[in-house]
Formats: C-alpha cells, sequence, structure tokens
C-alpha cells in the first residue's frame, strides 16, 4: 500500500485523554468473534466458518444485492448491521439454525451485546442499538439482512455436499420452514432457495421429510 | 432472529430478468477470501488469520477508532474501503509486510480486483474504484485505514508472544520503518507502537537490529 503525504487526522488537544491502551483491548475483545465457529464449511475446505469471516461476507453479499435490486437502502446502515449481527455469540456462542435452542439465543446474545457496549475501550455508543435494529427491527435494511444471513449458509451447504446437513440430519421440511419467511420479503431468492432444496434432497444431503 | 412482518423488498417487474444463479457464483467467489492466509496468528488459537475475518475486524475498528477520535470521515466511504481493501489477494495472494515482493503486490492486487469487477453476478459497479480509493487515494478515509491497518497485525503478534515475528526472523527496525508515516498520520498510535515495539524487543520477540 503507497502512503500519500498525510497531515494528522487527530487534534492533540481535544484527544490527549485517550489512553491506546483501552482501544486495544477492545479491538481484542472484538477478535474472539474469529474463535466463534458456525455449522457451516467454507467452501474448498474443511474447516468450519467462523462468525468473522461470515460477517465479512454477510456485509459484501448485502451491498452486492442492494446494489443488484437498485433496493433503496441505507448502505452505512446496511453495512454496520451486518458487521454487528453476530457480536453477540462472543459470550453466547453460535446457534444453529435447526437447534432446539435456536429460539432462545437471543437473550443470551442481547446480554453479549450490552457487555460489549459498556466494554472498556468501546467507543461505538450506538452499538446496542444498531444490533437491536437488525435482531427485532423492521426497516428494509434489517429485512434484507435476515434473508441473506439465511442465503450465505444455504449457499455454503449447497456447494460443500450438503456437509453440514447429512452431519446434523436436516430434514427438507426444517429448510424449508427455516426460509419461508423469504417467500414474503424476497420471492427470487425463495424460488431459488425451493429449487435448490429439491436439488438437496435429490441428493440426499437433505432426508426427505 | 425474530421476523417482523414484511412486505416485498423487490420489483418482480424490474427484476426479473436478474438471475439468483449468477449472484451466488459471485457470491461464491467472494468465499475465496476466506482461504487466504496472512502471517499473524488470531489470538488465543494456533491458527493463522485469513484476510476476510482480518477484514471484518478492520472495518470495525475503524469504525470504533473514528468515533472514540471523532474524526470527521464518511463511515460508509470507510466500512466499504474496509472491506474490500484486500480482494485482490483472493488472485494474488496475501504478501508478508517485511517481504521484498511487497513493493510489487499492488500490481497483482489490482488486476485481481479487475477480474473480481468483471466478474458474473457483480453488481458493485465501483469495486475498482473503492479498492483504488484505499491503495493510492489521500482521503481522510483511507490515511485512517492504512494506520489501522497496521496497527492491528501489530496488536495480534504482540499477543501472541511474537509468534509471527520469531518465525520469520523480524527486526525492530523493520517494523519501526513500516510504521513510520503513522508518526505524522496519527501521533498517539505512533506513541503507542513505539513504546511497544521496544517491550517486544526487550522480550526477544523481534530482533534487535
Amino acid at each position: 500500500m503507497s502512503q500519500a503525504s498525510s497531515i494528522s487526522l487527530t487534534n492533540s488537544k481535544s484527544t490527549s485523554h485517550i489512553q491506546i491502551d483501552d482501544v486495544t483491548h477492545f479491538l481484542l475483545e472484538l477478535d474472539a468473534l474469529k474463535r466463534v465457529n458456525r455449522r457451516s464449511y467454507v467452501t474448498q475446505t474443511t474447516r468450519k466458518e467462523n462468525s468473522a469471516e461470515h460477517s465479512w461476507h454477510l456485509a459484501m453479499a448485502c451491498w452486492s444485492i442492494a446494489e443488484l435490486f437498485a433496493l433503496d437502502v441505507n448502505h452505512e446502515k446496511l453495512l454496520k448491521m451486518a458487521l454487528v449481527h453476530d457480536l453477540g455469540e462472543i459470550d453466547a456462542g453460535d446457534t444453529f439454525l435447526y437447534a432446539d435452542t435456536r429460539t432462545d439465543a437471543h437473550v443470551e446474545e442481547r446480554a453479549g451485546i450490552a457487555r460489549l457496549q459498556r466494554e472498556r475501550g468501546n467507543s461505538i455508543s450506538d452499538l446496542s442499538e444498531v444490533w437491536e435494529a437488525q435482531e427485532t427491527g423492521s426497516s428494509k435494511e434489517s429485512q434484507l439482512l435476515r434473508v441473506v444471513d439465511r442465503l450465505l449458509p444455504f449457499l455454503l451447504n449447497l456447494n460443500t455436499n450438503g456437509k453440514t446437513w447429512i452431519e446434523l440430519g436436516v430434514t427438507r421440511s426444517q429448510v424449508a420452514g427455516a426460509h419461508a419467511f423469504i417467500k414474503d420479503s424476497f420471492p427470487p431468492i425463495h424460488d431459488w432457495l425451493s429449487h435448490n432444496i429439491e436439488y438437496a434432497t435429490q441428493k440426499g444431503w437433505l432426508i426427505d421429510a
């Protein structure tokens, strides 16, 4: 990366009270999301995806799909939601989409976000607010994020020969049910998913039940 | 994640030509960034960080530091730069900061970005432009990104007992040189780095030369 000539980004008078050790403490707290493994595998590997790289993929995918469909969404809001959407998992861990405990996962994740919100060195004053907006909000940004957050693991499972589905004994009706809400919010993606649920069942990757 | 009632995000008339298979093709191309390993280790693990999770960390860190220092930067621009800054590595691979080939890395990375720009299913029309802005631009956003892109691997190396530095025989003068530009653009972070270069040298993690 080339370095263009630069002037100071900071004003030494107004920022002299800031301790960089506090900043780095918070950045190391965030590093923990790289240690939270999900159930899907990264394509062309034998390793499970972690929640940090998934969050990057989600941000890119939301941006890309928003552009393609010319959606009237605020990109800053959308990207921030994607970046923080799994941060609660640092304390709560990842919960599989088809797990029995899925419906309670948000309680622990919300507590994890509250802990990060008050963590030393955190300066993102609206962290909880952005997380809550993606979790329970009904904005276009949060709706799009929910669709893409389902599309991505499906896509990875489909492109790793259904490894995750097979390992965990997932049925076609479980998958269809978990993606049913997309029929209203994003019909073309729902059609694509339905077609590929059929394909995955024919392949024997999903149990035909 | 709870599903609020939703209406369709898309207009079926204007988007009927879009093939979701094209979209997913591009999303799988992006998945490849998770397979590009860097030299630093994720804290509390024995595995190397990959460029996708690093890009997530960089986006979060830039956002956080911009807030803390109340920097007058455009968050959408900043986050997009962070998300794409290493995408050229999908084709070019990661180049270690202290490698002899470092100065030529941008040539291959730029070619990789151009390939992604024209990839089937890519709808981010300004992908190359955003990448170029972070690579060669002199905006406040690009300056901040360059500082934080150096801070993060330093922080990981410092918090994994200098493992990467030791493995690769890095000297204190190499590290000081690579971070010298931060003295002008972000003095408080430069001071912190200088202090910790000293510490890492005393610990024997950096060669005292």
